[in-house]
C-alpha cells in the first residue's frame, strides 16, 4: 500500500526525549527548557528545515521554534515549559528547495571568478574549442536559469503570504526575473538577507513529514523536584507526658520544623485505626486494650462516637475520609494545614489503599474485596503468614470502576481540604491501570498535586509505577551503603533514561526501615548517611525525631531472620514522645543541611550529579553544578562511622568548570573553612562524628 | 478516561526485538530461532503466565508457546520461523489465579507439620489459649477454604474445555469439594501433575493483557546473511583480445567463478549506455566515438537498431528493461541465468535508478525530471560541477504514483526473467518512502529476492535504508583499516540494535574504491583485507578480476584533492580484459577462503564475532562460534602490510568453550599445520605476503 503522499522524502527519527515510544510522558518542572533532538535526513543533498511544535494542552494551536541542524543529520531544538500540566510536542521537517537553491547560487556566482571549476562538458563536447570565454558564457547562462528558478519560487512563496510580506516578496521575484533578462558578464547576489527572511517565514509545507506521535511532557511545580520531607507522628508530638498527640500538637511543632528548613511536613495516616487484630508493641498479635493500633490498619466505624462532636462531614464516619477522634477535628486539620501554608511548608498526607475488618467499605461495598467461598472477606495472607487486620482491595473486582471512582475521590477529598502532596503506601500492591488513570486524571485538575511512591519494589515495578504518574519515589538508597553501590545506584537513578521519568527521594530511614549502618554506627552513621541523601538528590526526607536523636536500636528478629530493620517499641504501634533538642541532637547539622540546600541552587536539582575518583574506597566524592558553573558544590563523604579517613582527590575539572592546573577555593560551608586547592589532585581528613563530610562550593579566582 | 478494561492488571514493556516500536521489521533467516524478551510484571505477588503469539503473513490464526520466566520480571520465549516472508509475535500476560492458588496450597500443606508458621491472629484474640490444637486446627480451616475455592477455579476453566477434558475436570472439582467436607486432622497434596497440566490448558484470558502493537519480523533466506559476492564487467569477459565481451562470455567464466566458490555473481548495469556526454578513459569529458562510456549512464535508445535481431521484448528499447545490444539478447541473458542456477550461483543485476538524456523515460515522461525555466531536464549538478551524463529522477513529481510504478515494474521485469538478487546502485540519491514501499511490496511477492544497497552515505540514512528493506549493505569497511578502527566499526554493526536491520557486506575493493592500504600495500595487503573481509562477516564481495591480480595503480587525483581513490584507466570508462590466473593471482587464496567459509559454520553468522586481546597493535584477532561451540573459528590477522608481526594472545577463553588452563589444538584451515595452545597467552608470528594470517579451527582435546 502506498502512502497518501509519497513526496514526503524527509524522515524523523530518534525522537528524544521520549519514554517507551511516547506511551509515558517525560517530567519537567515549569520553568524549564525541554531540549529535543532527533535524526531528520532525507536522499540526495537538499537542504532540510526542521520545525519543533509544542504545545500545552490548553492551547488551541501549535507554537513552533527552528531546529538546527548539528551536523550528522542530528537537529536540536528546545521550548521552555512556562505552565504546569501536560504539553505535547512533534517535529516537522521539509526539504527546503528555497535554501539548497540558495546554497547553490553562491557557488554559481563564486564560479564566475573561477571558469575552471565550470565542467563545461555541454560546450565542451559541441565545441572543440575551450577557453575562458565559452566556460564564463557556461557560468553566466547558470546563473540566468538559476535566477528565473528562483523567481519562480519566491512568486509561490508570495502566494502564501499576505500583506506587505506578499507585496514585497512578488517584487522580488519581478527583480530577479528582470536580471535574468539582461545579458551580464558578470551578476552579483541578487539575495538579500530580507529576502532570505521572507521565503523562511512562508515554506512550503505541501509535502512536510511530521513526526508521530505526538510525545508528552509532563510539567509540574518545583517542590516536584527540590523538596526536603519531614515525617512525623501526630499521636506521639504531645507536649504532655503519656497524652495522645493531636493534630493541634503538630501545628505547635511547626514552627521548630520549618526552622529546621524542611518544606515537607507528612504525617502517616490519619484516619480512625481499626479495631479488629490490632498490633501491640513490636508488632505483637497480643494486643492490651489501649494499644494505639497501627495507623496503617484504616477502619473503626464502629468503635468510634460518631462523630464526637457533631456531624462535621455528613454521612462521613470511618474510613479514608476520616480523621481519627483521637487526633482531633476537621477544624483542627484546616487550621495545621493554613498554618503549615503561612510557614512555607506543605502537608503531606500518606494514602494507605487497604482497609482493616471495621472499614465503612467493607459492608458498604463488600464487592471490593475478594470473599472467600465461606462469605467471608479475603485479609491478606502470604501462606501461611496471615495479616487479618488488612483487607486487600480486590482490583478485579466487577465494580472496578466504582472502586477506581471511589479511591480517586478520596484524594479528590483531601486536595479539596488544601493538601497537595501525598506519600502513597505501597503502590506496588495496587493494579497499575489504576495509578496510570487516577494519577493523570488528578494532575489533569489540579496540576500542583505530587505524589510520592512508597514503592519498595522490584525495579520494574518501581519504574513502571513512575512511568504511570508518580512524581518522586522511594528508592533502594537505605540499602546502598558502600562507594560503589552509591556511585552505580545514583548513576542509575539520576541519569537518561530512568531520569526522564524518575525523581529520587532519598530518606536514610523510614519507620519500616532501620538499617544495620545505623544500627552499628550510631549518630556519626546518622550524620554521614543524612549529608549523603541531603546533597546526592535534590529530595529527601527523614524519619523524625527519631533521626535527629540517632535511635538505632532493632527490634528482636522475627522467625527465619537473623537480623532485623525493625525500630525496637516501633512507633508504628506505640506513642513515642521525644525531645529533638535533646543533647547530641542532630537538629544543627540536618539546619544546617537545609540551608545549604535552599542556598545554593545546584543542590537543587540531580541533572548534573557527577562522581569523581577518590582514591580510598571509604571517601566518595561527587559534584553538582549549574549549567555554567555559576554555582558548583562538591562534596566529600566518609563513608567510615568508626575511622578518621584521609586520601587524594582526582577531579573531573571539566565537571567543575576549572581548568588544568588551576588554582581555586572551596568553601566548606558545613565548617565555614575556606582553603585553596588546584587541580586535579587534592588532600582530604574526614573524621566521623566530628567532621564526616566536607560540602564545598567551589570559588574560582580568575 | 479510563480503559475499557481496567481489571488488566498485567503490564508488558520493553518487548525486543524490535526497531523504533515496531516500524521496521526486525530481520531474520528462515530456521532461525527468534528469541523474545520481555518485561511482564503487576501489582502484588500474584503468578503471572505469558504466552507469546506468533504467526506468518498467510496463517489465518494466531500460534502460541509458553514464555518463561528469567527472574526480576524478565521473560523469554522463542519460536521458529519456518517459512519466508513477514511474520508477526505479540505477547499475552495474565494473573494466573489458579497458579497462585496452588503456590499458596503448598505452603498451607506443608504449614501442617509446622503450626508455629500459621500467624494465628484470629484465634489468639479470640481465645487467651494457645496451643498446637488450636494452632493445627486454624492451618487445616484454611486448607477446607482453599479446597473450596481451587473447587470453583476448576468449575470455571471446565466451562473453558470441552469433551473429555471438561468431564475430567468437573470430576476433579468434585473430588476437592468432597475432601473438603469431611473433617480430618491432615491433608495430602490434592494436586495431581494431570490437573495442573489441564488448568495450564484452559486459562482464564478474560483480563489478559496484549501488548500493542504487534511486531513484525522480516525472513528471508539463507543467502541474504550467507553469500559470497564476485563483481565483474561483462564488457571485458570476451577471451578474445580487444573484443567487448558479452553475456556468453560470462556464462563461459562461470565455471571458474564457481570453482572460485562464490556464489552471486554481480553484473554492473547491463542495460544500454547513453551516447550524449559519454565519459572517456579515466572519467574525461572527452570521449573517442569508439569510447564505451559508463554502464551506469543508462539510455541510448535512439542510437541502436532497435531491436538487432528482431523484437524479442515487444515496444522494449532502450531504458531499464533492455540489454546493451554489444552484450547481448534475451536468449543469452535467459541462458546464462540458467546456467548459473545449474552451478548454484545466482546473477545478481545492478539497478540503477536514472538515465541519461536519451532514456525513453525523457521523452515518454518528462514530468518524471525536474524541468528547468528554459524546458531543459535538469541534470545532476553539484554546483557548479556538472554531470550532464545524468538526469535525477524527481520523486517530487506529480505523478510520483506513476513513476513509483515504473521502477518497480523494472524490478519485477527481471525477477520474472529470473533474477532474485539485486545490487542497488546510490540509493540514497532516491526518497526513502519509495524503498520503504517498493522493496516491501516486492519481498511479499517474491519473499526470496535479495536487496543489496550501495549507500555510502552518512549513517542515518544508511541505517535508514536498511531498516527500510534492503536486505544486505555495503559498509565503511574499505576506510576501516586499523585495529581500532576495525574493532570499533564491526563491533557496531554486528551488534543489536544495528544487526536486528544491518546485513553487513564487506568489499574490500569497487570499481569507485581503490584504499590507499591496497595501493601502498600492493598484493599482500590485498592478502590481508580479502582474509578479513571473508571472516569478519558472512557476506562480501570482490570486484575481480582487479582484485585476484592486486591491481592497485590509482588515478590521478582530481581537482582539490591530493590523493584519488579512483583505478587508473578504470574499467567504468573502458574495457579491461585480464587473465585471473595470471602468475601471483590470488585466486587459490580466495577459493581456499570461500572453502573454509562454506565448510564451517561458524562463518555463516555474525552475531557470535567477538574480538580477542592480542598485545601487538599490528595483529587482529577474533573468534565466532556456533552456539554450543560444535564450530569455533579463531581469526589472527597481521594488518601491516611489509613487516611481520609477532604477538602474544589474550584469549577470552569463555568465547571459546574453554576452560581456564585448558590445552586444546588449533587447526589453521589455510596451511594446514596444527599447534597445540593452552589457556589465554598464546604465541603467533604472521609474515605479510607469505603468511598474513591464521584462520583456525579449535578442537577440543578432552
Amino acid at each position: 500500500m502506498k502512502p497518501t503522499d509519497g513526496r514526503r522524502r524527509v524522515v524523523i527519527e530518534d525522537v528524544s526525549p521520549q519514554i517507551d515510544a511516547g506511551r509515558h510522558p517525560v517530567c519537567r518542572i515549569v520553568g524549564d527548557s525541554v531540549s529535543v533532538g532527533a535524526a531528520i535526513f532525507a536522499d540526495g543533498k537538499d537542504e532540510l528545515t526542521a520545525r519543533l511544535l509544542y504545545r500545552h494542552a490548553s492551547d488551541k494551536h501549535w507554537r513552533f521554534t527552528a531546529m538546527l541542524s548539528a551536523g550528522n543529520d542530528l537537529w536540536n531544538g528546545s521550548f521552555v515549559v512556562d505552565k504546569l500540566g501536560l504539553w505535547n510536542f512533534t517535529i516537522l521537517g521539509w526539504v527546503d528547495h528555497f535554501a539548497t537553491w540558495a546554497n547553490d547560487m553562491k557557488k554559481r556566482l563564486a564560479a564566475q571568478s573561477r571558469p575552471e571549476l565550470v565542467d563545461g562538458i555541454g560546450a565542451a563536447s559541441r565545441n572543440a574549442t575551450t577557453g575562458p570565454d565559452v566556460e564564463s558564457n557556461a557560468a553566466t547562462q547558470d546563473i540566468v536559469l538559476a535566477l528565473r528558478t528562483g523567481a519562480a519560487m519566491v512568486d509561490q512563496a508570495a502566494a502564501r503570504a499576505q500583506g506587505k510580506d506578499a507585496k514585497r516578496m512578488k517584487s522580488i521575484a519581478r527583480e530577479m526575473e528582470r536580471l535574468a533578462k539582461e545579458p551580464r558578464d558578470f551578476y552579483d547576489d541578487p539575495l538579500s538577507e530580507e529576502s532570505l527572511l521572507l521565503m523562511a517565514r512562508y515554506p512550503d509545507l505541501t509535502h512536510a513529514t511530521r513526526f508521530e506521535p505526538e510525545l508528552p511532557v509532563r510539567v509540574e511545580r518545583m517542590r516536584a523536584r527540590f523538596s526536603s520531607w519531614y515525617e512525623l507522628f501526630p499521636r506521639s508530638a504531645s507536649s504532655i507526658p503519656g497524652q495522645h498527640g493531636m493534630l493541634n500538637d503538630v501545628e505547635r511543632q511547626l514552627p521548630e520544623i520549618a526552622a529546621m528548613g524542611f518544606d515537607v511536613v507528612y504525617l502517616p495516616p490519619i484516619h480512625p485505626i481499626g479495631r479488629a487484630f490490632r498490633k501491640g508493641p513490636n508488632n505483637s498479635t497480643i494486643a492490651t486494650p489501649d494499644a494505639p493500633g497501627s495507623p496503617w490498619a484504616i477502619g473503626d466505624k464502629a468503635a468510634v462516637a460518631c462523630p464526637p462532636l457533631g456531624a462535621e462531614v455528613a454521612g462521613d464516619c470511618g474510613g479514608h475520609k476520616s480523621i481519627h477522634p483521637q487526633l482531633g477535628t476537621f477544624t483542627d486539620f484546616d487550621c495545621l494545614v493554613n498554618s503549615a501554608q503561612s510557614q512555607g511548608v506543605e502537608i503531606a498526607l500518606d494514602i494507605a489503599f487497604q482497609c482493616s475488618p471495621d472499614h465503612p467499605w467493607v459492608t458498604e461495598h463488600p464487592e471490593w474485596f475478594v470473599i472467600r467461598p465461606d462469605g467471608s472477606i479475603q485479609f491478606a495472607e502470604n501462606p501461611p503468614k496471615k495479616y487479618q487486620d488488612i483487607y486487600p482491595l480486590n482490583f478485579e473486582s466487577r465494580d472496578w470502576r466504582g472502586l477506581w471512582d471511589e479511591l480517586y475521590s478520596v484524594f479528590e477529598f483531601w486536595i479539596e481540604r488544601g493538601v497537595r502532596v501525598f506519600r502513597v503506601d505501597n503502590p506496588h500492591t495496587k493494579a497499575l491501570p489504576f495509578w496510570e488513570w487516577c494519577l493523570s486524571a488528578l494532575k489533569s485538575k489540579y496540576p500542583d498535586v505530587i505524589f510520592l511512591a512508597e514503592a519498595f519494589t522490584r525495579p520494574h515495578v518501581m519504574y513502571g509505577l513512575a512511568k504511570r504518574g508518580f512524581t518522586q519515589s522511594y528508592t533502594y538508597f537505605t540499602w546502598r551503603n558502600t562507594k560503589a553501590e552509591l556511585e552505580s545506584y545514583l548513576e542509575e537513578i539520576t541519569r537518561p533514561p530512568i531520569s526522564e521519568f524518575f525523581q529520587p527521594n532519598l530518606w536514610p530511614n523510614t519507620p519500616d526501615i532501620l538499617h544495620r549502618t545505623l544500627q552499628e554506627g550510631g549518630r556519626p552513621a546518622f550524620m554521614h548517611r543524612v549529608i549523603l541523601a541531603a546533597t546526592l538528590s535534590s529530595s529527601y526526607g527523614i524519619y523524625g525525631p527519631a533521626y535527629e536523636l540517632a535511635e538505632n536500636s532493632p527490634a528482636e528478629p522475627t522467625y527465619g531472620r537473623s537480623e532485623s530493620e525493625e525500630y525496637l517499641h516501633s512507633e508504628k504501634y506505640e506513642i513515642r514522645q521525644r525531645d529533638r533538642n535533646a543533647p547530641g541532637s542532630l537538629v544543627p547539622l540536618i539546619t544546617a543541611l537545609n540551608k545549604i540546600r535552599n542556598a545554593n541552587q545546584a543542590l537543587q536539582s540531580n541533572e548534573s550529579l557527577c562522581f569523581h575518583e577518590i582514591e580510598n574506597p571509604q571517601l566518595i566524592c561527587y559534584s553538582k553544578s549549574t549549567p555554567v558553573f555559576e554555582n558548583t558544590i562538591l562534596v566529600v563523604v566518609n563513608l567510615d562511622s568508626f575511622n578518621e579517613q584521609i586520601g587524594w582527590t582526582n577531579l573531573d575539572l571539566d565537571k567543575l568548570g576549572l581548568a588544568a592546573n588551576e588554582s581555586f577555593q572551596v568553601e566548606d560551608l558545613l565548617s565555614g573553612a575556606i582553603y585553596t586547592w588546584r587541580d586535579r589532585k587534592n588532600y582530604v581528613a574526614l573524621r566521623p562524628g566530628v567532621q564526616p563530610a566536607h560540602i564545598f562550593r567551589v570559588i574560582r579566582l580568575q
